[in-house]
């Protein structure tokens, strides 16, 4: 019998259940599945050395808490309701997942009420509605925010998160500038690997998707004044993935920039993963797609900066003027979010060596005049949900403009692609990955 | 027995049923209710000419649907369900009211479902908590959006709307900005006069209060996607409201005027009234509060423009370089909400004609120079939760301006606040108030 990569695929993920408890219990030894992974992993040369010293990132253990948020949640206090056989979802056939189409069978939720002294107990119960009043903050004054996370499945079938303490350092910045209360963040990474773990079956069985897992964080206070909210809920929810961009989509991604709008500017929040930077980019984002193009490129200021691409950060490889090859992304000056994986994209990169990299502004002239002189290699976005996607055109004040990324024969984004996916799906051993057991 | 003012209010409020039956059956008459209006009317002369001619105002059918928005519903259409005795609430204490604490009996929901084919028949059903998916567009990223309306119960016993066609204009414009469906405005109004009409008893029978109006529409398709949501809910909740700013607040607003945090840029959304606007004001607020100030005094650009303050718009006036007293406000510039009490102040200005009317810019150094100059005269906020409030002091870069709003023998500021309130209560008859029978 000949079963097709894409139908195996699909077999996989509907039948995962009975074929992890068959692996384990009939076909791979552990030492099997090391000898397939060192398979893979010599299909592309190592280049990351484990005596790498990586950036000392914000540690959880560092966020400064308000004062007054009281007392802080503890894994350890964790309740789990599991789900009746009755509420288990069908898993989706794996072409058909889309982005966050599908959820897990369970959640995670932690209440917080400042009268009842902080942070409740976190509960782990089947996936449900949330039942709130009308008048709660999150529906008004958009008291909400959230962060964006993927789980794999590694070659070796273990589970791998990337980075989660990046997230939630990142998730607490974002609660203390909403005026949401602010928590443990290693507390809340083991109470969501407990989550993953318990949905476990849910993590795809394929490098083509993977689990995104999205905690979030609002405001349920319900009173109208614009003010703090003193009570709130964090739940986290998974949701089984494909591809950002639509499935057929082949080639690099098409922008619409145009300097009408613009997304953040300095002394707002565009440095935050708030809900509401997100809801004024939705209509911009119909014009794109008016217009032909996949995504907007949002620009800033009067030399049209380049700020962010769609919901992802943006990267361009060029020839500087002494003919060395720049890797380019805008600084964290504020416009900017500091994405997960731009800071990743940056390590690898000054890791491998050959390139230069470089936070600084780029403007639509630069991009002009480099594409004129030929010295514009690559146009690239990042992020957790489109990993890195790159970027075949632009349109900007009438013109077409055409960007090589996938002409590059030494191609730093499919470099950087493949390094990110193989220490995501266990190929290559780092530090970057939290293995879940 | 002795009564005094507050405790008749606090017992007008708590047996308004009862009062209201023994008024209609046992002691006025409608002609006495007319002799009281009037002996309050003259209290303070008429200054509005019956023969005014408003400016015309946007209606509701000029508004443009987007092509593809469906079906509309229509008022004649609306089902009601009306609370069981055991499901109403006892009426709040007035002196408790504050802003947006207590809510009423019922509310007015109306869904959109695009594959439904568009909007489906409102309901008004007993006031209660709404049932979510928790990847609905709201909680993620801020689709959402609001207005604010007041209904007043006037010294004839009818309750008025202020001109809620305004509001519902202003809601459609919104709606297409955040990419959630238009509405047919009229059908809209309509349906809230029933639910006010239902929930008539909480008008509160003084004119230290008012019911205020807050129709919500919330994107809840369950995607995590970001992009227009194909699902939606537009709901209306009432509330019994005293006061904005808390009780035993005397004397003006102190403000905190800080240039490093921005409200709202060119090519935003600051001048729709989306949930996303209000979120990254709160730790300002804190801030504000932190400063020993009520509000925050919002400034934009390097010359330190005032935009709005708080949640409202701003207004000064001051003697110009002719000798001449002006009132100025910023003028709709993409950073400035379109607020109806703004508008109306403009136009009530207007009419009065001993005072220049004009909408420009103002900035800090402007306000410093005419405070040195002594021809700064008054500075208020305007807004349909605070109506006009006048400002005492801005903290600005390390200096306490004290504005000499509440010092004016000539007020204009009172007097606009007189009329607009004898608009809303009814001792004036005026165009702008819409009467709910």
């Amino acid at each position: 019998m000949v079963i097709r990569s894409k139908e195996l695929c699909r077999r996989v993920l509907e039948n995962q259940h009975k074929l992890i408890q068959f692996l384990q219990m009939r076909l791979c030894s552990n030492q099997k599945i090391q000898e397939l992974a060192k398979y893979e992993e010599d299909d592309f040369p190592r280049t990351i050395s484990s005596s790498i010293k990586y950036a000392v990132q914000p540690q959880p253990n560092q966020i400064q808490h308000q004062q007054d948020v009281g007392q802080q949640f503890k894994y350890s206090d964790i309740s789990v309701r599991l789900a009746g056989p009755h509420q288990l979802q069908p898993k989706p056939d794996v072409d058909d997942l889309a982005f966050g189409k599908y959820f897990t069978d369970h959640m995670l939720k932690i209440q917080y009420h400042r009268r009842l002294g902080g942070w409740l107990k976190p509960e782990i119960t089947p996936f449900e509605n949330l039942v709130l009043h009308p008048a709660a903050k999150v529906f008004h004054y958009a008291v909400e925010l959230f962060e964006g996370i993927k789980a794999y499945r590694g070659v070796d079938g273990r589970i791998r998160v990337f980075r989660p303490e990046m997230n939630m350092a990142r998730m607490n910045l974002t609660a203390y500038r909403s005026g949401l209360p602010t928590f443990d963040a290693e507390e809340m990474v083991k109470s969501m690997a407990r989550l993953i773990s318990i949905d476990s079956e849910w993590v795809p069985h394929t490098e083509s998707a993977s689990l995104y897992i999205r905690p979030t964080l609002i405001g349920i206070e319900p009173t109208l004044g614009v003010a703090s909210s003193e009570s709130a809920l964090m739940y986290t929810i998974l949701s089984p993935v494909g591809p950002y961009f639509k499935p057929g989509h082949k080639g690099g991604l098409t922008l619409y920039a145009d300097p009408k709008y613009v997304r953040a500017w300095p002394g707002g929040c565009g440095d935050r993963k708030m809900g509401s930077n997100y809801a004024p980019t939705i209509h911009v984002q119909k014009e794109a797609q008016a217009h032909g193009c996949h995504q907007v490129l949002w620009l800033y200021g009067e030399d049209h900066q380049l700020t962010e691409v769609g919901v992802m950060n943006i990267f361009m490889v060029y020839v500087n003027e002494d003919g060395v090859k720049e890797l380019i992304t805008p600084p964290l000056n504020g416009l900017i979010l500091p994405g997960i994986t731009r800071d990743s994209i940056i390590q690898l990169a000054k890791e491998l060596g050959d390139v230069r990299v470089r936070e600084d502004v780029i403007t639509m002239p630069m991009v002009k005049k480099l594409l004129q002189k030929g010295r514009l290699l690559e146009l690239f976005g990042s992020g957790t949900a489109a990993v890195i996607s790159p970027i075949e055109r632009i349109h900007y004040l009438g013109e077409q403009l055409h960007i090589p990324t996938l002409e590059q024969e030494d191609s730093l984004s499919k470099y950087l692609l493949k390094t990110l996916t193989d220490i995501q799906y266990g190929k290559l051993d780092h530090p970057w990955a939290y293995v879940i057991d």
